[in-house]
This record gives structure tokens, sequence and C-alpha cells, in this order.
């Protein structure tokens, strides 16, 4: 398939409604970006690379950050993690705080907030202190981008913990259920560190061949996670990786992806490609409105639906 | 693959935990179930069939009818449905009256009972009455099985209107915010008919192939519904289809599928075959545990899950 | 104190305002009520009373007739009442079905829909008939308020019945969690017809009498009911006589009192007098607008809270 | 009436159920309580004091300082308080999360944690900073006592401080929804500061008059807040005064009251007395379960219920 021209069309088709989201404004270093910014990657197993738009831009990953967290902590804790996190889709926005509390400080997965920061949690438990899960989070990530140069920008992490109440209260509330072990507020700041990360839709959609295949990057052949793992965390992006639009996502484009309040969007065909399209404007469900739409138009086009 | 052997294989290891269910009793015609029952069958896109267990014993579909409904709803009036249901996943059981309250009587999706009431009341529109939707559902039921002996149990209708209070409440919360257009107990009637209909693992096995096969039957080649409309009920399905287990079967499972408590679980490999599997005991969550533990079997066995 | 001096000092003070509240509009028969219409009417132990307004209009009782129900209830069944209905205020509006879903069908109080309804059900078992416990209802409110004419508007109960999908629903979910003993559709009808009931403010103050004067009409004598009893009574209007806005009108009027969408509300003046006001606009909460207004200055003007 | 001799009969009549109720354990210092102590004090306008065992005993006051708190609070900012925080009761215990998420952080009343840490908040910025709102508050609280003694245990707040998770998610989701305005940890230590000061039934009793009297107290004859605040501000106690159980304290013991974890209860009797009992064993609701059995005792035995 002409994938190049696929994306080039669909990058056209789009322009129109790049005016249209809401760039995120919790915090003024994503408040300031230009909205009408659009960047669509395709890389295949062989390393083929396709880009439409402005591909070497980099933005903040944001909850990109959490299907590697995801990854790390499914590696080193395997069934022992559904101890302190879930997989099933959360159903509300809202639920951020109310199911936790009827739940008992079990965050329903590990692709909400709250899951985010308990998985970050186990991460500092494995890594033994908050200083290497960073360093340990941030190598992990560029070693599946194949790329030395991502990193974390700590302007937005501190603004991030400024305004970082509601995160602080879902940690809070976890801790006061037991089911956080280390500080509060240093579990909360290795999350905005990862959170805070920048990355382009090249390296983006680099990253995402080592779920596309089973856990074994097939470029390099360096296995990541085993081979069920790997489909495990396909499962959850389909069902829970876009909050509460996870049903719209699965119904309307068909493929397992996460998304980030920075616009990013990856997704993953199975035993084909990685994706990443980004456009900062967000819908009213948080996603990216363009985004969004960009890879409706790419399964409809290619027909590449899991289901 | 040689999947005789296979659902042979799993017939056998799911046994000793047969009696570890336990058999719906909300009404005295599940109740009166033995539990101690299992059945597999496979049908393939050429006709081919695989059978393990008691495949020719029928049993209550009960909520596998909501695929059909939604089905023929979705056909008849595409986007338009979205006005009265969504499809996202629902989160919680409970969530069945507090959601519904919460979001002014639209119901979540098609496969929980308040979404399936709402979907029977937009056929009743549909058709113009009860008896002709009744009648209706049940042909379209008939002929996607290939089989003109398929019946609902008055018995168990008239047993299920007897104990029905809950979904009484859930069809009298939504006309109350005018999302129901017939009268209450007329579509209650209607959806406790379609959910007495019984079958057996082979008649649904059957019956999953013009999902499978993208809205065609590949053995008749009629045409049940669009590709794009196909492809949505699959993905509602794997979001949706397990009530507040559906991430786990997602997860564990890794493929699109829909239980019943009368302990049925159907399931679709994407291009490639229509699944069943019959255990009448259920886990906590309401599906059939030892269906649901044979499905993880064979999609760990055969590798054919869509991640 | 010279309450007849107050009492028109206080038509005239709320008149501007009679046009600001919302008439229910559920159903025909209130919403065809004419909004600017006000009256307000006190009974002293000895009989005097005090009238401003249109104190001899009849309108729909509706929720008041509650306290009349809970009182029968509360006298028959004691303390064993409680293990049908609770008094605990419920804190939301929508908590009516939330909450009844939560706490496995057992209705806060007796004061919401789902509490009244239930002890309609507890009514409906004492007197061992529909018809019977109508009756004797009908009756207990005519001797309270010494006047044979009182009678219940069929025709509002009929339309009641015919708009009333939410109580069908409260009553369903209640029967689902074995809450309710009689059919459904029978209880519901009994508590429409006794919330159908048509009074004046005059016949309505001097039905608080026997509440105010701890369960022993002052001027007839009768006991109604133990001293213990009518002060719980009080207690629980004054906890949850106002819905949502319980904490409010205790708040700024500080009387036990409970209201009516019809418009009416009674309040009670420990050992001193009965109220009642009526002005049919309603306020947000569904509370009469113009009647907790009259109400609040007739407690500023007069120092009379109980607090 | 001869309170000494009714308190004495009391005391006698609690006596065997001291050792029914659970100490509170959420902090070592409430742990280590002896649970078999108990101690009744009343104090009447004219100074006379009633007491019975161990009325000379300090102990923590807990959620009692929020009546103190909110009367500051209500003294300076009058209705304008009501934009942070309502007067209706919470309906649920789990509520305190729940919502307030809901509703957008503004807690329910004064009297769940989250009013008054948020009324906590409102006195920071009356006073200007942290240290003069915990001294003043402090200072208001001898002066109502009339005693100079009283004072915060200093470890016990610590204690509070390093396992107060939950209040610490509370004050920042507050926060997220801009209804607080100073840092949370600075508010929450506040807060913490003045539930750990130690007072005994004999100064609690007293303390009560200035509400008991409309605003003034009737030994001192000082004014410390206005006759229509203060008894709205026990028509607080009287809706929301004990939890999830306000609607019990009100149906049972009929008087405006507030309990605190530390097992003591505050109750005012209007144009009477002040009363205070103190026995920390704690029933499931978390109010002192022989403080409760108590006070209906007393209630039953005068008559003194305010309704």
């Amino acid at each position: 398939m002409d994938y190049q021209s696929i994306i080039n069309e669909i990058a056209q088709e789009v322009a129109p409604f790049l005016k249209d989201g809401k760039v995120a404004d919790y915090i003024p270093a994503l408040a300031s970006v230009n909205p009408e910014q659009f960047a669509m990657s395709i890389t295949m197993f062989d390393g083929t690379e396709y880009h439409a738009g402005d591909s070497e831009t980099l933005f903040s990953i944001q909850s990109i950050s959490k299907v590697f967290t995801f990854t790390l902590a499914l590696k080193f804790y395997g069934k022992a993690l559904y101890k302190r996190v879930g997989y099933e889709p959360s159903g509300n926005p809202f639920n951020s705080l109310v199911q936790l509390e009827y739940e008992q400080g079990k965050p329903r997965n590990a692709f909400i907030n709250a899951g985010a920061i308990n998985v970050t949690d186990a991460l500092v438990n494995y890594y033994g202190s908050t200083e290497t899960a960073s360093q340990e989070i941030l190598k992990f990530i560029r070693s599946i981008a194949e790329d030395d140069t991502v990193k974390s920008n700590q302007s937005v992490a501190a603004s991030e913990m400024q305004y970082g109440h509601r995160n602080m209260a879902l940690a809070n509330l976890m801790k006061s259920f037991n089911n956080l072990d280390n500080e509060v507020k240093d579990v909360v700041k290795v999350y905005f560190k990862h959170c805070s990360i920048e990355m382009n839709t090249n390296m983006l959609s680099r990253s995402m061949l080592y779920l596309a295949n089973h856990g074994v990057d097939p470029i390099t052949e360096k296995t990541y996670i085993s081979e069920s793992k790997a489909k495990r965390i396909n499962a959850v992006m389909l069902t829970c990786g876009h909050y509460d639009a996870s049903g719209d996502f699965a119904y309307n484009v068909g493929l397992p992806g996460k998304s980030g309040v920075g616009g990013g969007i990856v997704a993953v065909v199975p035993k084909l490609m990685g994706i990443c399209v980004w456009a900062p404007g967000l819908n009213s469900n948080g996603n990216s409105l363009v985004g969004t739409m960009a890879l409706k138009l790419f399964t409809n086009k290619t027909g590449l639906s899991i289901f």
C-alpha cells in the first residue's frame, strides 16, 4: 500500500480542522503551543518510514509515557502488578477520584493518572530510588526509540508540579489506602518528569515497534518484553488508552493506541507498523481532535483495523 | 492448525473446574441447569466445524442476543442509533442504574441491559409492532445460524418477566428521561423473549461468521451488514462484551466476544472463524467461569489474539 | 405576639416574588395551576386561627402526604420500620436511584419518594389490601385535619400514574432488592392516590397540631402517636423534609417542615402551633420559592426557630 | 430538675457498654487511650455545673474544633462564606471525596473534613498568616471556655500530619478546583493543630454556652456572634454534626451536637445549657458509642429535645 500518499492525503484533509481543537491550558508551557501544527509518522518493521507534516518537531509526550512505564512495571512484576492496579476501563472522566475511593485506592488501569502514578511508585521500589527510576525510564525510552537525544523538559516538569494538585490528591488518596509505598511528593515528581519527556512523531512511531512485534524490536531484534505481555499491553491500550473515549477510539479507529494531552497519539498495527500522529488541539475528552480524526481516516483508507 | 486436538485438550484441562462456577439462580429455569456441562464449537469460513463436549445441547443464549439486536439496530439506524445508546465501556457493574441516571437515561453501550432494552425499543419502532419485532429478530438469528429450528423458550421468558424488576427499573428510568418510545412493559417483554432464545454452541459459532467476515456470511455469501459496521460491532464486543470484566477478557483472551448468564460465550477471530463455548457455572462477574478459561487457553495455545 | 399582623406583612413582602417560581410541570394537572397564588395559615393549640391570602383554595398536597403515611407506619411498626427505611438525610437529589442502588434498596428516609413508596407498601401490608390502605390513610388525614371533606383528586392520581416512570423505577429497584412486598404497580397507585389529596392551608396548619403537641391533638385531645415518636417525626422533617435543601431550610427557617411540589409547606413550632404556607411556584430544589421565603420571614420576625 | 442525679444515673447505666466501642486507631496517640473512661458535664446559664466521671481528664477535641472555626468564619464572612462551603448534610461517609468532586470542590458543610479545612483556609486569609490563625483560634477557644490553660498537643498534631493523607487528598482536590487559597500543606497544618487541642468535658460544656444563649455568653455577657448566626450554627450541628449518623442523632437525641473521634460530643439545649460527654470508644460511624447513648438517655429522662 502507498502509505506515503495516504498520509499526505490525510494531512490535507485534516488541515481545515486544526483550528478547532483546544490546546491544553492547565500549565503555561502547554498553553503556549501553536495549535496549528500537525505531524504523522509511520515506521515499518524493516525500518521504512513515512512522514507528513512537522515530524521533527518535539512535543510533550505526557500520558504516552504511561505505555512505557506500564511496560517496565509489567515486565518486572508480572501478575503481581495486578495487586496494585487493574486493567479494566474506568468508565468516566470523573472516576479518577470517585472510583478510586469506592475501589479502596486501587486504580482501574495503568493508563489513568492514578494508575500511572501507582506504576511509577512500583518502579521506584524496583529501582531503589527516585533518581534511578527516572534515569532508567528515560533510558528505556531512548532504547526503544533508538535515539539518545530524548530528554525531559525540566521547566515543564516543574510547572506540572506547581499545578499538579489533582494528581497530588490522587496520590494522597492511594497512600491513605496503603497503595503507595514511597513519599507522595517524590512519586509524583518522578511521574511528572517522564510526562514531560519531549519527542517527535518520528521517534514515537519508531518506539511502538516492540509492541507491534509482540515484544521484540523487529529492527534491532532486542527483546523488551514477552509476547504474551506485549499483547496484554496492546489490549489495555485498546480498552483504556483514551480515557472516557476509549470505546469511541476502538469503535472508529480500531487500533490499540494511547493519547497524551500534548496532542500526541501513538498506535500499533500488530505485526505491521508503529504509528504516531500529533496535533496539539484537543477535543472535549482531552484527546487530540485532529489526531483522532487522522487515525480514523487512516484505518478507513487502509482497512488496517484489528477487527 | 489442528483445532480439533486443541479443543479436545481444552475440554480435558477445564473439566476439573466445572464444579467451581455458580449457575445463575435469579429464575428457576436457569437455576435448575446442571452446572457440569461443557461444550466448545468452532466454525471456519469454509464451513468446517470442530466440536467438543455437549455441542448439541440447547441453552439459554441470554445476553448473547444483544449482539444480534445491536446488529439489526446498527444496520437500520446507523449513526442515529448513537443518540439513544453509546459505545463506551460502562466501568462498573452497579453502573447500570447509577450511570444511567447521571447520564440522563442514555445507556453506555448496547451490551449492558439498559442498552439492549433501548436497542429493542428502537427495533420495535422500526418494525412497527412488538410482535413483528420479535419475529424479525428470531428470523435474523435463524438466518445467520442457518437453522430454522431456533426458538425462544416461552416459560423462561415468562419467568424472566416475573422476576425482572431490575430491568423494569432500568426501562422505567429511561422512559422518565424520554429515551424509550414504547410502553415499558411491552419493550421489556420483547427483550426477555429474545434473551430466552435457546441455541447450542454449534449454532452459535456458526452465527458468528458474518461478524468474523466483516458483514458477509462466508458460506452463503449473504451480506448482513456493511464491513465498517461489522468491525464496529466487533470493537464494542471487545470493549464492552463482558460487563465489568471486559478489560480482563481483552487482556487475557484478546478476542471480541460476548457472554450470557446462561453460560455461553461467543467470540470472533476476524477473517478466520466463529467460536462458541458453553459452561453454565458463572464467575463473580456473571460470565461463564470455565468458558472464559477455555477461551484463554484457546488463544494461548493458538496465538490467535487480535493483538 | 400579633400573628395576624405578621402574616399580613409577610403576604405583602413576598407578593412581588410570586412570579419568580416555576410551577411543577411534569403532569398537566399541576402545570395548569396559576402560579400567582399565596396563602398562609397558623393554628394555635386553643384553636385560634390566623390566615392570609387564598387559605380556602384547595391544592395538591403531594409530598406533604409523606408526613401522614410515615406517622401511621411508625405508629404500627415502631423500630421495625427501620429495617425497610432509614432516617438519614439523603444528600443529593440524584440520590434517589444512585443511593438506593448502593444501599441495597433501602431508602435513606421516609420523605424521599423511594422511602414514601416503601412506607406505603408497609401500610398495604398492615391494612391487608390496597383499598383499605387508601381509605385508612384518607381517614387519618380527615381526622387530624378535623375535616371530612378532604379527598383525593382522581384525575391527578391517574395523571401521576401515566407519567410516573421514575417512581416506577424506584419501586421496581426496591422490589429487585426484596424490599417491597406487594405488586409494584399496586403500591405506586396507592402512593399516587394519597399524593393527589387536595387540601388548603387552613386544613393543613390544623393537621400539624398533633405533631406540634407531641402526638396528642391539643383541641380534641385525641392521641395519634406517642410523644417520643412525634418528636422523631419532627426530627426527620427537620433533617430530611426538603430533599436536597433540608440543610438550607434548617439553616434559614429553623423549624421542622415538609414541602410538596404542589407548592405547599407545612411546619411545626413545637408546643405552640401548626403552620402551612402555599405558593405554587417552585425553586430549583423543587420546594415552594415563596413558601420558603415566607417561613424565613416568619421565624425572623417572631424568633420562633427551634434553635 | 435534678440534673446531678440524672447524670449519675446515666453514668451507671452506660458503664457496662464502655468496653464495646473501638478507640480511633489511625494515629498512635489516639490508639493508646484507655477506652474505659467516661465523663459528662453540664453547664447552666448561671454557671452552675454538674459533672459525672472523669470530667477533669483532658482529651483530644478533634472535630469538635470545627464548631469553633465555623463560628469564627461565619462571624467574619457571613453569607460570603457560602461561596466556599455549603450547609447541607452530606449523605454518606464516602462522600468526602466523591461528592467533593461532583460538586466542583465545594464541601457540603463546615463539619465534614473538607469543609473544616476550607473554613481554616478562610481563617488563614482573614488573619493574614497561619501562625496568627492558629493563635487566634486558640484564643477564641480559651475565651469561650473561660480557661487560659487550653492548648494543642503538638505531638498529636505532628502525628496527624504524618498520617493525614486523606485530608491532604481533600485539600489538594479543593485546591485543584481553586477553592483553597493558601498552600495545601500550610492549611492542613493549621487544621490539625486545632484538631489536636485538648480539653475536658468541664471546659467543653462551658464553651457551648454562647451557642445555647444565641451568641452571648450568659455569664460573662460577652457577645461572640449574632443571634441569627448562633441559631444557624446550631442548625448545622443538628443536620450535619455527626457525619452519616446526623439523622440518627437528631432522631434519637434531638439536640444540636458535634462529635469528635477523640470520643467527645458537645450538645446544646437552646436557652438552657451546654453539655459535653466523653467516652473514647467509637461506634461504626466514628461517633462515641457511649457518648451517643448517654445523650439519648439524657433527652429521654429530661424531655429536653428541641422537637
